[in-house]
């Protein structure tokens, strides 16, 4: 669903242009104008014959032709009908800049409801309402009616803020930030940064895509579109609104780690965007990418003239993630010689205070030509000698000559150096005023060149799941009038989807529950059988280690003394009998709900002391391929054990990345299922055993 | 040891002076000059008979008075000469520019020890060498050869690299930056931060002290005098060079688990410096610390003209550890009555993109009146209605009629919000373009208020310790050729310091093994003795739960059968025998000792996961006091176990605090303790039991 003739509209009605300067209609037709909009501009407005020389037309209706783009700046009261008419007149591309709607409350929602209705009715596509508008510096176009068009550049950057669109704007210029579109995404009634995305990934004037954003409507085709969108550009994104969300009531153990901020973390991460974390970052991210081709890996050579900033730099590399680029014995040698006797040669190159651009650049020759470094910074601080102008033209130079190579520049100080970034700006190199934005740039950028090698991943499936069985479960449990499934229960659904569970029935009473605890064999555990007791242990309903008849029988009759005892509003069920498993490495396979997301599946240390040790990893369950549960896993201390700790054996992977996979497809087949925690299953040398089950469903 | 006539001056030697413009020589008495200095200036050369319009002298000798500081800049050979010359010339202070010294190598680093041993004899004091001077604007005196001055202001800036001097000041001018002091520190061969940092907590003219260092040379000192500067000023600190400290060899865990700047980490903590992350950080806190009041408290109120900032500002309220301040009923009825009905009224209160400035004037107004809030943050957007010029004005009004609010400004934008900025800038208001290092800086000063506001505090101090004992088992060690300590002597170390150990005790025979047992009682714990085998239990050398006669004498046997088999080479002293205690939580106490800042004392979940859970937080064992230490546990995830996980019972915290003490007594009392692990110790309802105490000691 590409957008056809919307930036680039051959011709564009502004309905509720004016006269009258400081208006909106007015602005709009001026911010036309003034960018240079080489099509037709249609005011209309039925009182006018001319506005801001342009003939202005009473209607649509009277307008010579069927215009591409119409942009509504009427009263919120109107917009409808104006919809509606744009519509019937064949238009198909609307900006609506109109406030009064879905945030106004509920009449204001209901309006827009209309909005929608219309533009599906007549297959238009609808920016807004409530928002600032849109421009293209390419095209060009300016639709908005804020203050001033940005510089041509190469950032697309979409906001959810129509004030981030005026804020930037302005901060741009100053900053020499360049963009190839800025959208104003409003309420989002119908196009959203996802169609902006999916536009903006096939653009040819867009190198990197920005977006601030406050949520996310339709999760399913943002993971989807953007999944796509990164692999062809870096989609950056500042995600704010992670306060707003609140305190979410989630009794289970994995809901209770999964922060409310969590969902984006992971959905951001599995479809590739890049997360900014300030304003700053966003940009100054913006910056190296839209400039520079990521490095081919992660070794940092650093030329600089001064000590303590090549120092700093230094920390950043490792503090990033990165790695020291180690020169060859043939690079020190020839820096050896070449530079003075107090240089520094090893990685950071040191020139010296005194160093004029011709030490730079032997000393970036020699750097260059060395297989060790993925990319070059190169610092500057204003000193009596050095010229910046003459530096960066020098690293251009070097640029053309080592194309493999990717250049950063620090230059550290004010007007001094302002002539040298700018040569830099315009060469294509990206340039900081600090070290820390410059390095955790090429972090980024390294990171993300990982994941477009990391190629795309498939689904993991699984043919034998018996869905009737669970149905059959979840069916009888309903029919109990419950929503938490009994021990036994839960641990037939997870039989069902080949995930090993311990050996559990429910007896209801002691005879039975001895007859159980034969055919599975002993020692056995009793624990008591009642949705309402949380907390069993604290009640007197466990008993553990129960090795002959006598010891089932009179364990089932004190567990039920114990729970009538302390819990005496308590339905109980019986007792349920387990098969007490080899102690295992105590792992924790549990999910929450994102409202956004869907289901996200965690992993990790598992046991009592989950909760206190907070070694749980999610990944949403959508989408999760083999490789993302082996990653799922490689970042959780339990790793460390599952591979082997302190002369232990390892643990079955291969089962657990199996089981991880499964509960994922149980709880994506299964949406009823509204809490679900293994905790613990037990990995051992070979294979698994889920030792307690929990899951309760919703009433639907 | 205040610094006298060292800034103020009242006449100036330059010895190098020049009269070759670009010379170093000729810089610094051009600087002087233009500074605007308003004593008396004398360049020393015996070649020139006038530097830029003074008379130069042939030699001190030749002064007409003797002056109050001397700035060198010969070359290297010479300087010794000079400053010798300076001290029989009856010159206090001195300021050596002239590089080649200890950064140069051996030679270098001679010839520096000998200008120190030159300024001890005649009680110079000297900043540098290696340097590019001092600044001060209020004298105002320049000795560097920088180019340029900084503006007046309330800044006192040391830094190790000069060329960060250089470069911060040529930025500070376009950022509006104005310092009180700036200086190079150099080589620090006498002057270093720390003298510094005293004199500025005591200069009328600073308000904030800011350092950037690359290592501190005197760390007791250090301590001692910055904890008492930063209860006067904030002192914020740039700490570069983590990363060259490199790879840590460090065999025991608590060593393990403390990376190499980590101690720099605590040692800030614990003497209340504000620790900057980035270059920006430091010059964000910097401004925020110079120009306002810390906030009574954490309660954040935010006025916007835009939503999405706004949105991005709470976010970072909750994320920095700060509090949305929440309105009364009252301020809400009138925010509710006095704003349009689009407004938001909740904290953030949003007076919307066409509020001028006599609408934010009206929310100020009701948000400051309003209890809940410490702190108000006005974020504005140039929207086309919105004047940040009369904003502003407005904003300071309010700070006038609040005084004991605190007011920060995020002026989003550019070019159009730069007046603006700039009167809340005269007004003693930060400002920054972005609402991230705005709350930043809140949330630094509420800290460092609460550490101001916590008071001074007594180190934990012991009466009943056992010095002798504890010399007597290291003599014997070392008499033995070890320096490892075998587990029964570690114990007895440790009750010689009043830590309880579990009975152990090491049998030569089984039969001394099986006395042993029945003193103490069973069932008992066998492990080889050997100080070799650093992993028991990998080779059979530790038999758990023995609880008769019979399986202590066997045991015993397959022990010392295990480890000859395993492990032939190691000499085993016998078999320790140690009484099996009740199972309590497993904590670790452990010590590491820094290079820079002695012993590090360590606390938190113990046991064979330690290395995994890395739940051990640190303090440094100088100084420690009781309340720290309670800081200290509070911060580990085994405080929440101590407490009472799930229902248990609470752990003995005073037990605890004491034992964590009394580690922190020995390892002071015995710098020969190179390593020290207690792990596990457990915690039981009441009292501890230490379970495998690690000491090593250095031959000392």
């Amino acid at each position: 669903m590409a957008l056809k003739n919307f930036f680039d509209a051959r011709s564009v009605a502004v309905i509720g242009a004016s006269r009258t300067s400081g208006k909106i209609g007015n602005a709009i037709v001026r911010n036309l104008i003034s960018s240079g909009y080489g099509g037709s501009i249609y005011p209309i407005n039925p009182r006018e014959s001319e506005i801001e020389e342009h003939t202005a037309y009473p209607s649509l209706g009277d307008l010579p032709e069927v215009v591409d783009l119409a942009v509504i700046a009427v009263p919120a009261a109107r917009v409808v009908d104006m919809v509606e008419d744009c519509g019937k007149n064949g238009i198909k591309n609307l900006v609506t800049i109109t406030a009064g709607f879905k945030e106004v409350g509920r009449e204001g929602l209901d309006l827009e409801k209309r909005l929608l209705e219309i533009c599906r009715e007549y297959g238009m596509k609808m920016l807004g309402p409530n928002c600032a508008g849109m421009m293209d510096t390419h095209v060009p176009i300016n639709t908005s009616f804020a203050k001033g068009f940005p510089l041509k550049g190469d950032i697309a950057f979409f906001t959810q803020s129509g004030a981030m669109m005026i804020a930037i704007l302005d901060w741009s210029y100053a900053a020499g930030l360049g963009f190839s579109k800025i959208v104003s995404l409003g309420n989002k009634a119908d196009l959203s940064e996802i169609d902006f995305i999916e536009e903006a990934a096939n653009d040819p004037y867009t190198r990197v895509i920005l977006c601030y954003i406050e949520d996310i409507t339709d999760s399913a085709r943002f993971l989807k579109v953007v999944s796509q969108a990164t692999r062809k550009k870096p989609v950056i994104v500042l995600k704010s609104g992670t306060s707003q969300a609140g305190a979410q009531a989630a009794s289970s153990h994995t809901g209770a780690l999964a922060g409310s901020d969590l969902a984006y973390d992971i959905a951001f991460k599995q479809c590739g965007v890049i997360r900014a974390r300030t304003v700053t970052e966003l940009f100054d991210l913006a910056v190296a990418f839209a400039k520079s081709e990521a490095p081919r890996g992660p070794k940092v050579a650093i030329v600089t003239n001064s000590g303590g900033p090549g120092i700093i730099t230094t920390d950043n590399v490792e503090l990033q993630g990165l790695e020291m680029a180690r020169f060859t014995k043939e690079t020190l040698d020839a820096l050896r010689e070449g530079l003075p006797a107090e240089a520094g040669i090893y990685n950071p190159v040191d020139v010296l205070g005194d160093a004029m651009a011709d030490r730079y650049r032997f000393a970036m020759e020699k750097v260059c030509s060395d297989p060790g470094a993925d990319s070059v910074v190169v610092i500057a601080v204003p000193t009596a000698t050095n010229n910046p102008t003459e530096t960066s033209r020098t690293i251009i130079d070097m640029k053309q000559k080592y194309p493999e190579k990717v250049f950063f520049g620090t230059y550290m100080g004010g007007e001094a150096l302002e002539e040298g970034r700018e040569i830099l700006s315009k060469g294509g190199i990206p340039c900081y005023t600090f070290p820390e934005p410059a390095i955790s740039a090429i972090s980024q950028m390294v990171k993300y060149s990982q994941y477009i090698n990391s190629g795309a991943e498939c689904e993991i499936t699984f043919s034998n799941v018996d869905k009737r069985s669970v149905k059959a479960v979840f069916y009888d449990v309903l029919r109990d009038n419950r929503v938490v499934l009994l021990g036994s229960e839960a641990a037939d659904v997870a039989r069902a989807y080949g995930i090993a569970a311990a050996p559990i029935s429910l007896a209801g009473t002691p005879e039975e529950a001895v007859d159980e605890a034969d055919k599975m064999g002993y020692p056995v555990v009793l624990k008591v059988a009642s949705p309402r007791i949380m907390h069993k242990t604290d009640v007197g309903g466990v008993k553990v280690g129960l090795g002959n008849q006598d010891e089932v029988y009179r364990g089932y009759l004190e567990i039920i003394e114990n729970c009538s005892h302390h819990m005496p509003q308590a339905y109980i069920y019986g007792v349920e009998v387990q098969k007490m498993m080899p102690r295992g490495t105590e792992l924790i396979i549990g999910m929450t709900r994102d409202l956004q997301f869907g289901p996200l599946i965690g992993v990790g240390l598992g046991g009592i002391y989950v909760n206190l040790l907070k070694d749980v990893t999610f990944r949403l369950a959508q989408g999760l391929s083999h490789h993302e549960i082996e990653r799922m896993i490689s970042e959780t201390k339990a790793y460390t054990l599952l591979r082997g700790y302190r002369g232990e054996k390892p643990r079955d992977m291969t089962a657990l990345l199996d089981a991880v996979g499964r509960v994922a497809r149980l709880v994506l087949d299964f949406p009823e299922i509204t809490e679900l925690d293994v905790n613990p299953i037990f990995a051992y040398e070979e294979g698994l055993s889920a030792v307690d089950v929990k899951i309760t469903i919703s009433v639907s």
